[in-house]
């Protein structure tokens, strides 16, 4: 047993509350390097009686080519318990208790790891909703035209070729127009890039927090806007750019005109008066762009001002939650208040990270529910496209996923293939339509929720940003009907099956080419299977009873002597269901 | 290279910031398996030109007996920054990057680990004072009567055997009376256990959390002796029970009375009415104590009120901070909230936390400053007592406690060896004199704030509680005078010679009972050496320089052939200093 391969930590993304009396204990080991574990705990406060030792196995849940990752549920009525881990090997017994190892199970109460059971407040609680959601990623200046009166001028043709100034000129009352559109789509929830008065079309630099850009309409247009989608049962995300503003944001611009006798120089982190801007400039920003000046947030003043943003809102509009920009370079203690406030006005709002990288920091309950899920990104294109992964390597990066964060987390990443600041799939997979249906057949298996990025269930293609935000293509000769009706199919079956949703996720099979995994809740089981090759392969199975049905294609299997023998085109995936 | 015990991660306490633009880097490999590592790290933002790669080398700062633990301290002025580590080993590189193994330096900025580096408000900013706190903590019933017209009923003598209910009369006015002792000892900062009105005497079931007991006298007592103290450079820490209360806490008696009804049913976890006060009653409490109900801190209102608590005693007495009594099982949530209100009020209040395990949930910046170091307290028991540690096993364990906790927080842990919670030292090494004062040498001498149990300094005796809690020795006939010369020494010893307070530490030599360790503040190095073994040992030091001088005995040893031998007495440390 290779003990520097052990790891547990107190507390964080190791030992953390579900709700009230349920707790999840996880453990890691080397792969393949330990027969049994089983979680050992007790209550701490049983002082006059011999404490009761309740043994709870641990289930494998997911390996990543160097470690397992064991994982248990457990229940517990106790105030506080303590714990450790019993590991078996060859019939040999290794006890692993506060950080250390242990031949015989270890007695005195300093020798174990402790979780207080009753800090209620800790409980990481995610909507409800978020785990049903089907995300439509909209760019409104890009995705319709709704109300001509609003249009910028020089706005250029609808299907031109877009640059970084270009404006074509989508807009609220566009997106209200196409509502029909996304209801029959089968969508519910629309995340909007930023939609305040800014000086861009994608309006990442914000003039006013508090104005709906005219450009896109007014706040009664985007009231109208949030009224109309609730009816249809779809919830309306706004992007929160707190990061950093634009030039002509008021404290920003007072800063400019009145220099260091603003009474907003503490809003900014500015190296010397005047203040000029230009690239790299003399005050923090985002991304050394002097047209977006960092807003320093451990200022409480702009603390505040940003939160009343974010309640405001959601009490004015009734918007159902905030995706937030550059999350990462924000301090942690700001979205901790910012969680609490949006949570205060609306219990169920969704806040949902941007960041690339590992978010774990952010997401142990205290300050994200969720985020956009680049890392899945990365791994469908580099197992598609790229071909850099095997099936087992997706497999282990897949477990790397399954365990970097807390489940309530996990359960709602936001399962992209595209966004607006990366090159659509289609063209990163230079047009082959085969690979890119297998992204998004994925993205509607996998744990976490989908988002499509407008215009990509209609085969809109793009490069990198601006490229990848062109105008929408409405023209229905233009769109890719066999792709939308793939789209909705996948929609309905998504919604009409629990375990894609709700169910537990594990890996089955792995060859040279396939990738099996298994989706299931309660006596709801999906098998699903993807042959990433470049030719149709066959997979034998072992099924009790009958057959199965692949829900996607509406093929029925029979077994033959307990299983069944079917094929794989190439480049697709299956989802069966014991008939 | 072991690979699998190769452990970094983002953000928490393997990177993080120490000021603005300073980040403490950590890395985690096999013990003895590596030979060389380096941080390498870049612009995240620097699109438009060639990133530039800065190279760190990483210093072995601990080990615990299973990894060594690499850090550094790096300036950087970025928004935010890439970074990956080099391995070397046999002249082979090894790159770990965003969790992964690379046998080249891996190119694309999604393959790198990311720091933003501009998120100020979570620099974690620890009081400057702390670093140079000694601590005396009273217990106030017992250390001093100075006012014998609030004595309760039925006092016994001051000298005699004190059970469960033992009142002795100690109080507020005895501890102003002995100031000038206190200050003559040496110590800067009191702790007091708790004083709010209760019903035993330890208080800790309040009763009342705006009024200072009648028994230990009232709030002007107690601004009488902040003020005193204050005046003599001694600041004063109360003590803050905030998991639970006692039963005549209007809150609770409300309840009792009235049952369901009670506008304060929420500020309780009560599992059914009417309640009944009982051993394992049907409410959530103190280690199912029936008397010490647990307050649910997820109710804002609870929240706010016991936060009302910490910010009046500041500004009404003007105390200097917090200890937190079963800081572990309440809500992280409460305390990120009680931290950001005291340290409004306070900027330099001191938080301390009563965690007597694995505390890094909590010293991460945004709740505790540091905990009481119990684990240093255990550690040094199983070394000096228990003889369950060789001095390379006790250099592990402090290797480990080195690592576990971020540096402002390790920096002014509360190293105690005695506690009103724990038998004292003297008791649990049998009376032996000579290990107590090795143990308090370490105190004095190892990493952190000293923390001294009132009476210890006078050769106080007592089991388990309540026998710890005897009245303070006050006649001098009583007290062991050479102890008290011997603590008042250390206490000079550690005000005039800065490494011992603002130093690094890190271990220089063990052998069978001799453990060495090195504090050094710029120019000053202070080689220090303990000798835990039952007779004197001779030790060989390579020496530059004239010699070296024992600052504890005054021992002068010169150097000869660049070498000096010198002898350690049984169960004894030595501090050199260069001549």
């Amino acid at each position: 047993m290779l003990r520097e391969a052990i790891y547990h930590r107190i507390d964080l993304d190791y030992c953390y509350a579900l709700s009230k009396n349920k707790f999840l204990v996880k453990l890691r080991t080397k792969q393949d390097d330990v027969e049994k574990v089983n979680l050992i705990y007790m209550d701490k406060y049983k002082f006059n009686e011999v404490k009761k030792r309740y043994y709870k196995p641990m289930k494998k849940i997911a390996r990543d080519g160097m470690f397992d990752y064991y994982e248990t549920i457990i229940d517990v009525e106790m105030l506080s318990f303590f714990y450790l881990f019993e590991l078996i090997d060859n019939d040999e017994k290794t006890y692993y208790s506060n950080y250390k190892f242990f031949n015989e199970k270890p007695d005195g109460d300093n020798s174990t790891f402790v979780k207080p059971a009753k800090a209620e407040k800790d409980i990481f609680i995610v909507p409800e909703w978020a785990r049903k959601a089907i995300v439509y990623q909209i760019f409104p200046e890009r995705f319709n035209n709704g109300d001509k009166s609003n249009d910028p001028r020089n706005i250029q043709d609808w299907y031109s070729k877009v640059d970084r100034e270009s404006m074509l000129g989508g807009d609220l009352e566009g997106i209200i127009n196409k509502l029909d559109y996304l209801q029959e789509l089968g969508i519910n929830t629309i995340y909007l890039t930023p939609i305040f008065q800014a000086g861009s079309n994608h309006k990442y630099n914000t003039f006013d927090y508090f104005k709906v850009d005219p450009q896109f309409g007014t706040i009664e247009t985007l009231k109208k806007l949030v009224s109309k989608a609730h009816e249809k049962g779809i919830r309306i995300i706004l992007d929160a750019v707190f990061n950093h503003c634009g030039v002509e944001f008021y404290a920003f611009k007072d800063i400019l005109k009145n220099g260091e006798r603003s009474q907003y120089k503490d809003w900014f982190d500015i190296k010397r008066f005047p203040v000029e801007v230009r690239e790299d400039p003399d005050y923090a920003t985002f991304g050394y762009v002097g047209v977006m000046p960092k807003l320093m947030t451990k200022n409480p003043k702009v603390k505040d001002y940003l939160i009343s943003i974010a309640t405001y809102w959601i009490k004015e509009a009734d918007i159902d939650g905030w995706r937030l920009d550059v999350a990462d370079e924000i301090d942690h203690s700001f979205w901790r208040e910012f969680r609490n406030a949006v949570k205060a006005v609306k219990k169920d709002a969704l806040i949902i990270g941007e960041i690339w990288y590992d978010s774990s920091s952010w997401l142990q309950g205290d300050q994200f529910d969720s985020v956009m899920n680049y890392e899945l990104q990365k791994a469908v294109s580099d197992f598609i496209i790229e071909d850099k992964f095997s099936p087992k390597e997706f497999e282990y990066s897949m477990g790397f996923l399954r365990v970097l964060y807390k489940l309530p987390a996990y359960n709602v990443l936001w399962n992209l293939i595209d966004s607006h600041d990366t090159p659509r799939f289609i063209n990163k997979a230079k047009g082959d339509k085969s690979k890119f249906k297998l992204a998004v057949f994925m993205q509607f298996t996998l744990p976490g929720a989908p988002m499509i990025y407008y215009g990509d269930e209609v085969g809109m293609t793009g490069g990198q940003d601006p490229d990848c935000r062109r105008g929408m293509i409405w023209d229905e000769e233009k769109q890719d009907n066999e792709l939308l009706q793939y789209y909705k199919k996948l929609i309905k079956i998504r919604k009409d099956n629990l375990s894609l949703t709700l169910g537990e996720f594990y890996t089955i099979y792995t060859n040279e080419n396939i990738y099996g995994f298994r989706r299931a809740y309660e006596e709801e089981i999906l098998d699903i299977y993807i042959n990433k090759g470049n030719r149709a392969e066959t997979l034998s199975l072992n099924v009790e009873g009958e057959g199965v049905l692949d829900i996607l294609s509406g093929d029925k299997y029979e077994t033959v002597d307990g299983k069944i023998n079917l094929i794989i085109s190439e480049k697709s995936g299956i989802i069966l269901k014991n008939m």
